[in-house]
């Protein structure tokens, strides 16, 4: 193992030594020196005990701090050990759409007794109507607006009246009277803009906006493919309601990246790791299994009715899983390919018909080449050519089918509104399986003299 | 199909129309009114024909933006109509980054002219030592650094001066006297700080920063830990070199899921497009089949040398598909939330035995809980319990081994400092389907004289 040890290593080690001497103090000092991003890190390495006892030591500023970086998941495990006027006053220091997120996480009882205890929950009630995964849910409500009219010289003194630790985007926005988003404006230009100048002559009047209910991932899409740090939330009349930030979008990009991996390769929880709990890992894992299961006993069945020419030419036996292995393998690279290129936006299901042919011909291709290799290769091991045309033929066959079913599965559950990955290898697998045997020994049968 | 049309539908389906009737200047009117984001989206829907006339009628800045936005591979080929004057003109107004990238994409020759004619390459000439995919590949030179004595005012008044049309982050950098990075300041600092205090006063001086040779993916999770929307590249004595922004960090992200997402799926081109030419289907998907090939033929010899008692048993060949296929699901599932977690810093190689241990007990449970009951089914559905006993321990036994190699095989790769993601469905179902295959027909020759 050719690693190097990070200074994160390190930081850990140190802070452990520190827990198991129980000098606690020195502990979570040494935790409170890090940067936030590395004390996340660090939290997560510790065991539950351990990190049990920094979160039981550290104030609720850095409680609040932490909590806004966490995986959900994780800030969801640490608030069921606060008492009910900790998490509060945690609640209201948190960024509001972390906080609006942890309270639709906690279990409902829990959040609506830690949401009258608040005192002030202003910012994040209005978050609570929309769903974690929304524009809405992604957004927060802290930004600097101002309106058209306001002078550069107005602007600036305003921004310096702002408290610096908000944690505010680069942009400010221009509403109108009505709040109605109008234009935006780099901090930048403010700066170097003549001081008399109004704000509406400066700004740029042409702002990419997403509305509040528009699916995170479409947002990502958005700010990608403008470059943008920041994008503004909108209501249906174009009323300003939040900003979504350049770090909220990298953990879209990658959760859903993580999603899409996962679901592909059969695993139903985004959120399992490898040192995740057994029983997560069985729900995430098992469930899936189980449909395999059935999957491939419908595929036995297939065999089973071919039993009586497999008792007499056993050679089949070890040459239908080549064929169905070979189509399997192919419809994962298709599945993957579209998979992928539905999520970063490059196809839809309107170019259906498109990608179908392409997959025909690529098909076609792959598979005269691959089952040519192996029926010449069949054809000399076993001593007999009839056996390697039937092999070859079956491949030339399941790997047309497999690129077909491969895009058409994707596709479809697209066009109906469901996440395409779900078409993961399961289920692809189940057809090509089930085709490449079909095949494979219907035309054994065909051929039974010659075997 | 339930897909609205989208604007971006509209304005190009506009463009094609002018482009049908010859309407060029019309066409490329349309085409530069939509913004630089758009832009590059409907330039990768037209078809080769249409995009050529396009690119043709744009002017050098146009054509440079454009080629800044667009996917490295699809610079390349447009980057290949131009003549020798244009490109050299496009390189020198387009981001140094990207014009760098270009540059080493470009074959030797045709790069070495063009920087031969470009009349100030002074940007571009030092970020073409770095590879594409590291942090001194991806920073681009252009960024903003001040002086450590230099005050507040004049702080702002250099601000004014640099031209607006830069792209540059929204930090300034604090250097010193040697060019060694001291601090950071954000704009907002900047505006709000009395114009008489020195920059050094105001600056944070702890730094985040990245070697120019750190890999881009290990650049992307320091951002993303950190909340950066853009990051200092040093050299090895701290002088600052260059800057990653958040947009360029997207792009990473993006990128390397793309990648890992295609190699665990065994497709070797992680620019492959549902749209993309045959040609590169094939040879991104081709080469791993001829492997998958290889893997099947071995497993389909480890089942011909059980082919006398498979002849005496035609049901062995009905079943043996399933163990394979149920250890095969279970490996896939293990290596894709190693390889994830490995990609987000969330696993390595020296947790090798706690990750070890998991997935023993997990294979163990699953393989119990699936074992069991397709023991079951089997014997309800052939009558004989012998049969069903072996089928359900060698399920049980392959996926205990389908747990530990998925997790071992991505884990070692990394640990030898090759990509984890190499570990993909086809190695890794290569010795669950033999290993399979192996338990299942050895079980069952021992138990012959029951089945």
């Amino acid at each position: 193992m050719n690693e190097h040890i990070s200074p994160l290593q390190i930081a850990i080690e140190k802070i452990q030594d520190y827990l198991e001497q129980d000098q606690r103090a020195q502990a979570v000092e040494s935790f409170l020196q890090l940067a936030p991003g590395d004390q996340v890190e660090i939290f997560n390495l510790l065991n539950e005990e351990q990190s049990a006892i920094i979160l039981d030591l550290l104030d609720i500023d850095a409680t609040a701090d932490l909590f806004d970086r966490l995986r959900d998941s994780d800030t969801l495990e640490a608030a069921e050990n606060l008492s009910l006027e900790d998490l509060a006053d945690v609640l209201e220091e948190m960024q509001p759409d972390e906080a609006a997120d942890l309270l639709g996480d906690l279990p409902p009882e829990q959040a609506s007794q830690a949401l009258d205890e608040m005192e002030d929950s202003g910012d994040v009630l209005p978050l609570l109507a929309y769903s974690d995964e929304s524009a809405g849910g992604r957004m927060t409500t802290e930004f600097i607006a101002m309106l058209k009219e306001t002078s550069v010289e107005e602007g600036l003194t305003l921004l310096r009246k702002i408290s610096p630790d908000h944690e505010v985007p680069y942009y400010v926005f221009v509403i109108d009277q009505e709040k109605k988003l109008s234009g935006v404006l780099g901090l930048r230009e403010l700066v170097i803009a003549n001081p008399k100048t109004k704000i509406k002559d400066i700004m740029d009047p042409d702002v990419t906006r997403v509305g509040s209910q528009m699916d995170q991932e479409d947002v990502a899409q958005v700010m990608t493919r403008h470059s943008l740090s920041a994008i503004p939330v909108v209501d249906e009349q174009d009323h300003m309601l939040g900003v979504i930030t350049h770090d909220d979008i990298l953990d879209v990009i990658s959760e859903e990246a993580t999603e899409d991996m996962y679901r592909l390769a059969a695993v139903a929880s985004s959120e399992l790791e490898p040192d995740s709990p057994v029983r997560q890992h069985i729900r995430g894992r098992l469930p899936w299994l189980f449909l395999n299961t059935l999957t491939a006993l419908f595929a036995a069945w297939i065999i089973s009715n071919y039993e009586s020419i497999i008792a007499q030419v056993a050679a089949l036996a070890v040459f239908q899983s080549v064929v169905a292995g070979l189509g399997g393998n192919a419809s994962s690279q298709t599945v993957a390919v579209i998979v992928r290129s539905i999520a970063l936006g490059r196809t839809s299901p309107k170019k259906i018909w498109d990608v179908l042919g392409r997959e025909l011909v690529v098909g076609i291709f792959q598979g005269f080449a691959v089952g040519a290799i192996v029926a010449v290769g069949v054809w000399l091991w076993r001593g007999n050519p009839f056996l390697g045309i039937v092999v070859g033929i079956a491949i030339l066959a399941n790997l047309v089918v497999a690129g077909l079913v491969g895009a058409l599965i994707p596709l479809t559950l697209k066009a109906f509104g469901r996440d395409p990955a779900l078409a993961s290898s399961v289920l692809v697998t189940a057809v090509t399986d089930s085709v490449g045997f079909l095949i494979f020994l219907s035309l054994a049968a065909y051929f039974l003299p010659h075997l």
